[in-house]
């Protein structure tokens, strides 16, 4: 099985507040013209919002934001306040304020509207490629 | 903000266990002597096992899978079921079974041991490229 995730779902609550609040980051809506489910599409994979993720799954409704974090890295520990700055403004909500980490970058997480998390990370030890791809050092070794 | 997630971080509750899944899917685990998280590179992105999220997220200890999926999408229809069948045999659960979708492809839903979901998709509307990345459609015409 090849190492690869393709799209990740958010199963969320409420689709037009959802789509409000990724577009207020900057982020393009593609296929606007879809209604029961928005995509968008990040680097080499995509992001669906999609409120009827878990009947098509077969789990029970009402399943929260559950224990999982998506972290989006920055190039420079300059960035990592002014990119939390902005997801509040969208209407996040701070969970863990930014700071230093023992393994030596810096992290904040931010609750989207449902509640999944953003961690904005900067970390020294994986640098992000130009093209905005992350790769772990040993395996460039 | 630039459209991008660099790393997804799931909260698992043994990391042991976790660990052994993944592996059981032919998935490498990078820097394999850390003891307190476990790291898979996916293409240009990365996936983290971490038990202790909630702590660095500030959010309470025991949230579940939560409504959320990865979809791990293949080039054939004939390679979903035997990626099924992969996830099956590491130790996953089948929550929906492999069918057509009114969308044209071919999907089913496998729960890794948190129940965290994976979807095993073909959609022939969103080709993956050579390297493994998908890109919807529009974004290229």
């Amino acid at each position: 099985m090849e190492p690869r995730i393709s799209l990740i779902t958010l199963g969320v609550a409420d689709l037009p507040r959802s789509i409000a609040f990724y577009e207020a980051l900057g982020w393009r809506r593609s296929l606007p013209d879809l209604t029961d489910t928005a995509f968008f599409q990040l680097g080499g994979i995509i992001l669906s919002l999609y409120p009827d993720l878990h009947t098509d799954a077969g789990v029970p409704a009402g399943r929260g934001p559950g224990a999982v974090s998506f972290a989006h890295n920055v190039r420079t520990e300059a960035e990592v306040d002014p990119t939390v700055e902005r997801l509040l403004a969208a209407g996040g909500t701070l969970t863990a304020a930014s700071r230093p980490m023992p393994w030596g970058g810096r992290t904040a997480y931010v609750a989207d509207p449902d509640g999944f998390l953003w961690e904005i990370a900067w970390n020294p030890g994986f640098p992000l490629a130009a093209d905005g791809t992350i790769h772990i050092p040993e395996d460039s070794a």
